[in-house]
């Protein structure tokens, strides 16, 4: 292993970088970049990257390192330029029934933003945009970045997956820390987020950041580092940004699962949604026309999105969208062309109260375990099974009332009745006591990157 | 990457040991004596040790995970078992012109000590006992386990090389803490001296732990920590233990180099050494004929340690072990035999005043440029180069006395120039200031294992 690390240039050394970062000191820009380079060219070594990881995790990175970071990796693939205030994306950390993006792009769309979006796939209890909108038959989200530049001029809304194109450094990088507990790091999250999003070229930026159980970051203090590392990085690169906080201590919406998300979002944008879903999804599209320059304010904003749901324009765009991109628009009508699990089972509720508890995260994994997620990188995904909950918190139920609908294959009778078992026990939790819904949208924050005109 | 952490039993994982260190958790002995034991198999990779070290690092690791540790990479090889309370080994952490091995061991083993080495190469800046005593032509470090036995039980003293047999798991750790840096913990250095030494069967250790700029540890308190720690985990597997704090603020002795130090053992056998040399020597030596019941007294084993080198047989058991291992003991009266280099340059002082300071790891460093040590695994070392001290701090000195001599080759004309000015500049400090020598023994602790009998 010596000979790897002789490999350097006059006065950067993988190991000094290493010491100095475990020594809770400040890395130079050079360093940062140097260490990145070296990494994505494979001249420095997954263990000595893996030490550094650990180093940054426990010692923490300064805003101007987090920067650093961020661009070196930003650097490391193809960097898109729309230079136009209305070109603006969303990105969300990740929750469970969290598919805004597929009700908010259509009507920032429709609304004349450009939402240049390219997402990722599920990731632990989490499901992935790319996966989701895969549901529908032929819808292709494997472009070139040419395709996706031209997509995104002529329609104002394009999806494609994640490509080696783009931030390479952040691909490697991550593979890593994946497997050598380094992923919930706030200066690592934020270099990885905003490397992906700042090479898609947008001017803004609205950032939708989860907090509870059901996201990467458990508790609002946390969420709260994140969202001002997201921030500061983002200004630093004179990005409009909106950054908000959001609930995830139960699922957002009812459905989750690949086939039954899109449903949900197929109604949201016919007016028909769930409550927290619509909220959420207005807001975040409210951000995104406010700070792409086409509202005077975020509230202003919001009001032109609910109209967009209204008028039927965000689901032309929803339907003009998915004929782009190759698939069926038809399903925006009819629901059997989605491959929805053929085998449903209704829970019904043991006593009479109020909803205390809907565990997102272990609904999350319940939906992995029944086909709808990957345990391994090559898996394939079950797009048809999942859960429709009935419930919210806060929400009173009757004895004898469906609690939620599990959609599952034919052969799963008995990942069914585990899961039973497991939902009543663990997952749900009902009594007498009054709670109240929580909020889900828990604080947001407006900053200008380019002065706002 | 993903593959390989699918390796694991049922309730252990490489990711979850790893998350757990990294909050601050304490590991159990099972998690510790799988991830160890996992990793020499090859079956959990380098990116998920360097990252868990890394995390031992920065988190430490209590008394028992040490201990944990400490047994998983003892077991990983072959363990002899002397069984007899004699049998005492000595270990110094290691600096620059420590070169006590060779004086020490022919001592204790005059007075009845049986004394197992098994002995490591140079490392940074500080020489390796291996490497000194093969400046002995034909002296043979490369034995058999069998070999060593019955050498120690015949002759009651052997120095062999490291072998693979003997505690493999902190091989294949070590080299990955030497790219990763994560060299300097304290739990870890326990465990890799530890693991070796006990591996060796002695009843008894005598640890000799260095502190100063010329040292692994660079401050009193650090160095106390380790002496803490190797005491800690030495009672744990009941041995007899003498733990010495040692200054390594200056080089011990005047000799620095292979050839040179063997040249200042042999003198200091035959009671001309120099003073710290001699009483850092007789000290460890005292301390290992006590603790090896074979006096009644630290001082008294000091004392019967002097007797040795006055009676000449402590220099006759040195002989004993070069004949018994292949090499020419005639080297003992003719100095000519062990390879010198031949071209000297002096160095005098400009100034006259008191030594204050001779800066001991920048004198390694400049050794192992001029040949004396490696900077790559595979170097070839010259073991005729070095220096010659004439000065210890707090000496007085006059302007144009010699401060030392430069034993270098034909070919290192620059070399030597460049080693002057730095070593007037940045090496040596000599003022009008009176100083105190610092004492060379800062603080002994004897621990009884098995009791005193």
């Amino acid at each position: 292993m010596k000979e790897k690390i002789t490999k350097k240039t006059d006065t950067l050394s993988p190991y000094l970088i290493i010491s100095k970062k475990r020594d809770g000191e400040e890395l130079t820009n050079d360093e940062i970049n140097f260490f990145i380079n070296e990494y994505t060219l494979d001249n420095i070594p997954d263990y000595q990257m893996s030490s550094l990881l650990m180093a940054i995790f426990l010692n923490g990175m300064s805003t101007s390192e987090t920067n650093a970071l961020t661009k070196s990796m930003l650097n490391s693939g193809s960097i898109l330029n729309f230079d136009e205030r209305s070109v603006v994306d969303k990105h969300s950390t990740g929750g469970v029934g969290d598919k805004t993006s597929f009700i908010l792009a259509p009507i920032a769309a429709a609304c004349g933003i450009k939402v240049p979006m390219i997402s990722g796939r599920g990731l632990g209890h989490t499901g992935g945009t790319t996966d989701k909108i895969e549901s529908i038959k032929n819808f292709n989200t494997s472009l070139t970045l040419d395709q996706f530049q031209d997509y995104l001029i002529n329609n104002g809304i394009v999806l494609m997956g994640q490509t080696n194109e783009i931030a390479p450094a952040d691909k490697k990088i991550y593979a890593l820390r994946d497997v050598t507990a380094t992923v919930e790091s706030i200066s690592l999250i934020t270099a990885s987020i905003m490397s992906k999003k700042l090479a898609e070229g947008p001017k803004g930026l609205v950032l939708d950041i989860k907090v509870g159980r059901g996201a990467f970051m458990k508790d609002l203090p946390k969420a709260q580092s994140l969202a001002t590392s997201l921030r500061n990085t983002g200004l630093e690169f004179k990005k409009n940004m909106m950054t908000t906080i959001s609930d995830m201590s139960q699922p957002t919406g009812f459905a989750i699962g690949h086939s039954l998300e899109i449903i949900e979002c197929i109604e949201t944008l016919k007016g028909n949604g769930p409550k927290d879903l619509i909220e959420i999804s207005l807001h975040l599209a409210g951000g995104m026309i406010f700070i792409g320059g086409k509202s005077n304010s975020l509230e202003e904003g919001i009001e032109k999105a609910r109209e967009a749901v209204n008028s039927g324009k965000a689901l032309d765009k929803f339907k003009e969208l998915i004929e782009n991109q190759g698939g069926d628009s038809e399903v925006i009508n009819n629901y059997n062309l989605l491959p929805v699990a053929k085998v449903k089972t209704l829970i019904k509720s043991p006593i009479s109260g109020y909803v205390q508890e809907v565990i997102p995260d272990l609904l999350g994994l319940e939906c992995v375990k029944l086909g709808g997620g990957r345990k391994q990188k090559t898996d394939l995904i079950d797009h048809g099974v999942g859960f429709v909950l009935n419930i919210k918190i806060g929400q009173q139920v009757e004895e004898g009332s469906t609690l939620i609908t599990v959609f599952s294959n034919k052969n799963q009778i008995d990942e069914v009745d585990k899961f039973k078992k497991l939902f009543l026990e663990n997952i749900v939790k009902i009594s007498k006591d009054k709670i109240n819904t929580p909020k889900i949208i828990i604080e947001t924050q407006i900053d200008w990157g380019t002065g706002n005109v």
